[in-house]
């Protein structure tokens, strides 16, 4: 048993909420797309979004023409306005990145993506930086300094791969971020730019830009990095499988820009991981599964302690990287599915969503948490066998003395994902994997994706209940304990129910 | 083991749900209501709605008003018109209920209910019937002759009652009746007018009816009674408890009207048992229990055979005869309390609605349908105790051979509701039965509501499923069996899920 | 033509928009109520609502019972928490009025009202202060202390006059409210009680209930009193007509408290009008004009220069003091009818929502403020003749020099209510007056009740709009001056729609 | 003056809203898409809806993938149902139109559009056909066979383009067709398959293409090709200017398939117009404007004799054929605008859709009908002059003697549609044409969208009425009349409103 500590440890981080990644910006025009975000802001409430292709030629913003002769360029912003509008009322900032390149003003054809987005430097850096300077200037203009400047710019995306930036141009990359940076500074010298937004696998590059800003008296307000933790991809029709590594490897990603930048004159800067997950293909089944709920609890749980915000990629299917989904469940990156079903790594950001904001304990099977109104909230989850050697313990104890502040009982809540519980891609495949579910289909499934729960009286003696959990196989459950206030009158006698005596 | 036939047994009646009884007409006016009625008629969907009250005070439509000297009456239709055009839009019908008296045209002081309804007869009856053709007018010119035909009219509720009706007095009844019929029918012949609406316990009521009815070639387009199982009421502060009756007492009080029309020219009339319930207290806790649900389970699938339609007793908690409710569960007639949390007795109305038109097999236990797209629906409830001398058995075994038309496998989806699942008044009393729950109490009850689900394949052999079900005490369960098309892709290996070779 | 300077001479005071009125407490369980609630906190915004009713038995609060041969009181909430919460929901607070008396713990069986509130004092004040700490804790308990202090807490209503206050007992009101002021203190000593609530004609009242205040050293927070124009009522079926003094007549009540305890320790207190408007008959049609937003303008626009708060008596026709209305257009106090229908008095509310927060100016026909962002707003009315002896003028003119601190245009928007314009009760009539509209009418009503809107271009000299309006009879109107920056492309040539020609 | 006669000359035909045109299917997953579909829905009506790129990649539908060693097919319908469920919910049906061709599938590279269709014909003829049975069988297993029998299915679009079908290779097209009806009828013979979707310009295709189908026994249910009268494009950047014919080019266009089928088997075949508009540039500001509805009004009047259908092509601006759109008015298509602001040519539609089922009279300038319930409803509009050489009158006089079934009075409420009223482009140019405006810009010319009202009452003689209706310039405007029933009270007397004598 672990005696958890009636003291907060400290403040549970608000990293793991800070940011969440999305298919390309335009995909936030869909009506599917928004019903998703509205639900996912109503039930976990991510603080900014994050995605590509702000600038790609889906979103028409850059719209050179002839006039009496000359060439001239109007910057438009009929759907970044639709967008950024809908993130707002939703109460979700952009975290912007800034890319991809504009046919028009791009230097190759290069594509990446399916929807084929450009990744060639500008044919014109200054072309370039007019259009960074107006889009911002927009954005600034339509919804005010103040509110501009909550939201991080990173000036494009893993440029450090050759598909993503045209040769993977060390050079380029820094002689388009410079360019960029300082477009940024002109509109506002409080907007907040950063980069070099780098995939695993090309750490140094993260030194040698930091090194560069500075020799060039570069702003850089933050740094930012991804995280994945898979193997290669063994491709099957529509899909993939990979093996993963420990998820601990995702905290060790998380953790190296401040080991980079320790002693460096960055190294008070924020640090972002601008994507993380398991595997990097959206094509991936273990994204819809309970293993994967467990497999990252530990990852939210502690993430916080190593960078300023790690971002899910990304909160919906609704994503055409590889092309439109063939199924509804198709091992998208989404905590959702088209058309909303809730996926077990949904439910885990769910209920992290209500822990409380003084941290008590920490485990490695359990995150303990208290409210202001003395709700404590314990978070916890099975241990997985990621090597998919074993299958995971079929069950698994957890055992705490929970300090609550109040006499006789309290009142626990408990809600259970696992591989039956809150798993609608189990029922799914029960029903036969329909690939274009029917109305009534939608419905069971939505109904599978709610978690098990449970409600019961805990008693509590000094001041503490003990709380025995059993965990099924890749179960993560959130267990709420509030002090009761008993109004039970006097006269209740349930022996009476049906007309008995009173006792 | 039951073999279910696969040949259709006959069709699954609608009596069950074609009528439902409300709180008085007035409070129809009140959002909690509208949000009830709504939520019901969604996952329910009755036809017709039955209170009290549509021409007393609170109502407003006797208005007499003197001018240049003389008395003269409006009637004013205000509030009639917001709630029919409620109950419409809801695509929910009146079933009227004449009554009671207006303050106005009232004999006597004699009030019912803490509401005060006046039960005393016109002191006109000339007015009465003026008063009855001008709201069936108003009707008919709002919504249509066809639209009205539809409505039952009962005239009055429980004449047989002294507190429902100035001394029970049985020919002042049966003039009150002969006026009002005439006037209805004065309005439009079709228009369809009924009655004793009595209480059990004066069955010889009806029968004196009948043949007032005849005697006087009064029309008579149908028969209404209530029925009740419950003994007296032993009170204790906001609440009662009372010994019950057999379920099977409904249905034989369901089955009197017909067999005591047998042989008269009144053989043929629809019978509607406008009232029925457990007990006729609101404030007797057996409401809010599983137990009520599971006592009722055999009523509802088999009542439809003995009367045309047999209307519970009521939809929603807003209920006030006497008086302003004082905790949120506090044994109230409601399928729903204030605010809209789902009682046991609710869900079992909300599973007779998901049963399927054809009737294949009705049992002690069970009641078995199916649906035009050839999915089966089983309903199956616990035996219960309704002496409390025991608690009614732990354990209930339900065992089926359901023809399925279809081969390999089935897609089973099973919602339970007993004493610990779908169960908002269990968890409510395990948080101490706060009276005015807050929001975030209120959010746990509507969780912890919804029922159990679980979902799996069951195999199918020679076209039928071997259905074995166990019930926990006071359950009732509705499975679901679809015919299962099975698009698994023949790559699909759970094996991969991790990168493991494929087998 | 008036130069309206370019400085502000102030802040537009809040004190017209801090409080409305409501019919009885319990009315906000209607689903119009709260419909119509909703649309008035969307378009006007108040911040406080005040009612009668609070403690009277339809709320279901005071709730003596029997226990073991001992009586005790339950203090219930079922329906005030559901106000409460929806009005919290909507975005307003209570204003507290603590009234009438639960008939179970009334010294007497006076009652006000078609709906019979009783005005007896307590027969046991202790009994009294239990109920008011019962209720003051339980809303502290359920919304917070910070929430509650904000709510200021009222004695009673209108004690000087018998049908309020049994006997217009002064000395009695005295002794409920030191009693009450009391009570409130104890459950926190900064929650804010006043009084005396007074109906205009009782003047001396307040400065008496001060010197008591003083002398007894009982608690006092603000002082309240009402205000009211309207002559004698001469009656007609379902209607009253009645003479109305001048409109400053209102703002000369609003000021009497502040010159009554000028020069006293009171003289800071807030001053309250709890109630105010033209006639204090619910059933006078003069609510429903173009006359009455046009008398009230000047009211609104200066009333905030006399006291905290003026308190529109009431924001809907939902409302039963004389009982249900018999008609659409009644003549009610409310804003808005049944059913949301507009009336030119509800405009007179949105015109002042829109108003900005510098005011520029004020005359006897207008009022000119700036918003933040440089918008100019003018609200402008025609003079009315009170005495109904002329018309009033059939068009009045307003010429304004309006500061616009843009150059080249300003973009003018107009919203127009008089006798044919935003005006649905002449459109009503012109229907024919139909006392039960049906769906299609209810549409032209809502539609009628649109004002009518245009738009042009004003061209600017010297950061200055030549602003000329002609007023219709009993018009109020909205103009608001937006500085104009232009987009329209060089290339634009209107002459060129159809094909034609560049110029 | 006309006098219409009492008696109907026949019905009002539907064929105006038989279908409306869309941007590609695959914009259908647009919020903003569902927002106006929505409200044009309720405000209009249409019965089916057409747009291109059903089968283009996009879409997502047609998914060859390799396993085992063998090329194999997936047919998908992720997105395909999200727009189907979305139509169907909304209350409209597809208008099937088969095209254009995905690339894994095509022969060759062209495409159409800035979103590049492809359009050219399938490699594999077989293929293609097994793409339409799978479309097909999958709509009907989805929806039902009587729901998609009801579904019209075109085949391609514009053949006789090259722009639209590689090389107008006219044999071409016909070897498709007939392909793809075969497919069509092998899923189910009653289906409805049509052709040939010609442009204007290209008569003689109808006939060759009749001729064809006879000629090979191929099925064809109904004929179809779209009708424009616009001049070549005088491009402008962003925009463009031509000339257009006049409006009855239009209907001369409509009737061109039925005078071209005359005598043949075809005769009776139904006329699909499945595109028609003025000018056929989706940049071309009047569309925007009062003229076109004015110009448009005769032939949504008269069209219904000519053809089956004729499409207004399209219901919103949401349309990227030639890229994202720059600025909120920018000469779309729409009948709304981006953001759902109403143009006057949907004010001409939502007029149509309060038109009555009787026909009464129809002139040059004027519509009368009446509905069941008694209301005669009047269309008028003001000729306009679409050479542009005039401005078009500035006031047009219509003098109707309307019969109406009552005595005494009717009601008149009249909604206005010109220049300056119901007009948001104009309020646009006026507040200087911002691009992209901001939130209370949009609330200003949702305002400025509305169509001006006013209500009176009309004198009737004989059963008529004299209307006399002045027409400003472009104007189109409704007139509904409806018999009037007079409640007002006797005792009313406006006179005594301010409380003075009675008369």
């Amino acid at each position: 048993m672990i005696r958890v500590p009636a003291e907060a440890a400290g403040r549970l981080s608000d990293a793991w909420r800070y940011s969440v990644g999305t298919g390309r910006i335009e995909l936030a025009l869909r009506r599917d797309y928004i019903d998703s975000l509205s639900l996912t802001q109503r039930e976990i409430g991510f603080r900014h979004i994050r995605g590509h292709g702000l600038l790609s030629d889906g979103m028409g913003v850059y719209r050179p023409y002839d006039h009496k002769g000359a060439r001239r360029v109007h910057h438009s912003f009929t759907y970044v306005d639709q967008v950024v509008d809908s993130y707002l009322a939703l109460g979700i900032r952009p975290f912007l990145e800034l890319g991809f390149m504009p046919a028009e003003l791009a230097s190759g054809e290069q594509t990446v993506f399916w929807w084929r987005g450009n990744v060639t430097p500008p044919r014109s850096h200054q072309d370039w930086a007019g259009l960074v300077r107006a889009t911002l200037r927009h954005l600034v203009d339509r919804y005010g300094l103040d509110e501009v400047r909550t939201w991080p710019i990173e000036v494009w995306n893993e440029p450090n791969l050759p598909d993503f930036w045209q040769g993977a141009d060390e050079k380029a990359y820094h002689l388009l971020y410079e360019v960029t940076a300082h477009a940024v500074k002109e509109v506002d010298a409080d907007l907040q730019v950063g980069g070099p937004a780098i995939s695993p696998g090309a750490d140094d590059w993260l030194v040698r830009f930091a090194e560069f800003t500075e020799d060039r008296e570069v702003p850089l307000d933050f740094v930012s990095r991804h995280a994945y933790t898979s193997g290669p991809a063994q491709h099957v029709p529509f899909g993939v499988h990979q093996t993963l590594g420990p998820a601990s490897g995702l905290l060790e990603q998380f953790g190296t820009p401040r080991r980079q930048l320790q002693g460096t004159r960055h190294a008070e800067l924020p640090v972002h991981i601008t994507e993380f997950n398991s595997s990097y293909r959206p094509d991936n089944p273990v994204h819809d599964t309970a293993f994967h709920a467990a497999y990252l609890a530990p990852v939210l749980a502690a993430g916080g302690d190593l960078a300023d915000s790690f971002s899910y990629w990304t909160f919906s299917d609704m994503f055409e990287e590889i092309g439109v989904p063939t199924a509804l469940f198709h091992g998208g990156f989404g905590l959702l599915t088209h058309r909303q079903v809730r996926k077990p790594t949904y439910h885990l950001y769910a209920f992290m969503a209500r822990m409380g904001p003084e941290r008590l304990a920490r485990g490695h099977d359990h995150l303990v948490t208290r409210h202001s109104d003395g709700r404590v909230t314990v978070l916890a989850w099975a241990p997985v066998d990621p090597t998919g050697e074993t299958p995971g313990p079929d069950r698994h104890d957890v055992h705490l003395s929970i300090p609550v502040a109040a006499r006789g009982e309290a009142f626990l809540r408990r809600s259970t994902v696992d591989e039956e519980h809150g798993n609608a891609c189990t029922a799914w495949r029960h029903m036969g994997s329909p690939r274009s579910p029917r109305a009534g289909q939608l419905d069971v499934l939505h109904e599978a994706a709610e978690p098990a729960r449970s409600h019961r009286r805990l008693p509590l003696a000094d001041g503490r209940a003990d709380l025995r959990l059993t965990l099924a196989r890749h179960e993560i459950t959130l267990v709420e304990l509030t002090p009761l206030t008993d109004e039970t009158p006097p006269w209740w006698d349930e022996r009476r129910l049906l007309g008995g005596e009173a006792s």
